[in-house]
């Protein structure tokens, strides 16, 4: 369990709702773009394709004048503008579209993405996806689904072994990285079944028991994983780097609904330099 | 364009709306086994991993009763219970469950695919998504999205060239056969952008012009394709085996929104033996 505590309840209970009124308020933005015609960028320019449209950078500004009105003293940290330093003790973490690729495709896997954390600790977080009306929120320790007005406590499965196990990971011909690839595939032909989407999406179906792991094989940013802690760990999940370590910032990322799949992952993942 | 004619009207008329019904009356099974406890079988038993559920079941036999019923003597193939001969000419090709994978872990990829055949023509076919409330379908060569109420013409987009292309096509991992898994890894690193998921969603997002060609390497069933070629053609695309042939049944499918495109890959794909 994370080792943050809630004392401080008389400073979380007002951010904590304004989480909701956040998502409502930029979830029109991400609909009124999606499977329309777009401006998208690429990041990478010849590198190769990296997609951000003008749906990104209008949510994270929204999101930002928010939060710079209400609690102009918190930091925040968003995937399109980078970070401004607060000293309330409290952050807010943006990813504005998570899965960039599902949304200019039309696929309706995407999330907008916010944390929000406690001198360094995601205490609550969020994955709204507005086109199917679904929020996957936790906050103070409990993990639920709003869809169509009911609400659903996420709760993860238990699985005796990696070989009982549905996972989700990274396709192994996107890891450049020969030593990785061959554990992805290795873990890949280990699971009871592997599927290599690999989105926010991912995480939430783990938190409501879907799946049973998720191997990220990608240097993840603060902004792609902090939102889901909260969600995974409420939700009766582990999540952790690829060697173990506590995810306070961003990285490889492993999470699993049942200790015993996690200690097995991480024993496959060990003794290599990855 | 497709060859068959719609010189029957008068009795495809009543078919084509009875396919709103059919969608109408299936849906809530689906959503009612959606993220809950269900009963999965394994069709390879020891050989793999190839799951039909409780749903898949009960949503073909509630078809094909409420097809018998109406139509005595149409002809009926189904993915769980086979194929029964008709004598009217029509025939009803159905997928209870498209995407079992997305299905049984919760993700809201899957459909529900019915296509009406006349003479081995596929003349109407449907995607229904029940959860996101999408209704993709092709009657009388007009492809459109139903969703909450609105209706909107699906369109392909144009596209140069594979170059500038994004694309979905089968993870090379998955891809046994050395000659074909080189010809995918070629078409991925020829394109702009490749994703590896591949569903019944994947064509629709072809139809609505969110990307520009699909390259399934998978054997596919009459039912796994048949629903979507009246969606993709109606959207002004083009679909034919890898090596150019109509698809009158199943087999590895190719199809892309730009002739160009779809010239392109055909002439990647040819000259071996596939």
């Amino acid at each position: 369990m994370p080792s943050y505590n809630y004392e401080l309840k008389g400073m979380i209970v007002p951010r904590i709702s304004f989480l909701d009124r956040l998502c409502d308020a930029v979830g029109p933005i991400s609909l009124a773009y999606f499977r329309s015609e777009m401006a998208i960028e690429n990041k990478l320019g010849e590198e190769g394709f990296d997609p951000v449209t003008q749906a990104d950078k209008e949510i994270e500004t929204s999101l930002r004048k928010m939060i710079e009105n209400e609690f102009p003293k918190d930091g925040i940290l968003g995937e399109e503008f980078g970070e401004k330093i607060g000293s309330s003790g409290w952050r807010w973490i943006i990813d504005p579209i998570d899965g960039t690729r599902s949304y200019i495709t039309g696929r309706p896997t995407w999330g907008i993405l916010i944390a929000l954390q406690h001198e360094g600790y995601s205490v609550a977080g969020v994955m709204d996806q507005p086109f199917t009306g679904e929020r996957f929120i936790a906050r103070e320790g409990i993990a639920t689904l709003q869809h169509q007005g009911e609400i659903k406590e996420l709760k993860v499965r238990g699985c005796v072994s990696l070989e009982k196990a549905i996972i989700h990971t990274t396709a192994p011909h996107n890891i450049g990285h020969l030593g990785r690839r061959k554990k992805v595939e290795e873990i890949i032909s280990s699971s009871k079944m592997a599927r290599v989407t690999q989105d926010g999406y991912t995480w939430c179906m783990l938190a409501f028991g879907g799946i049973d792991a998720v191997v990220d094989h990608w240097n993840l940013m603060p902004y792609d994983i902090q939102p889901m802690i909260p969600i995974i760990e409420a939700a009766g999940g582990i999540i952790t780097h690829w060697d173990g370590r506590e995810v306070r910032g961003g990285g490889r990322i492993l999470a699993a609904g049942d200790r015993r799949v996690h200690q097995q992952l991480l024993d496959l993942l060990s003794g290599e330099d990855l």
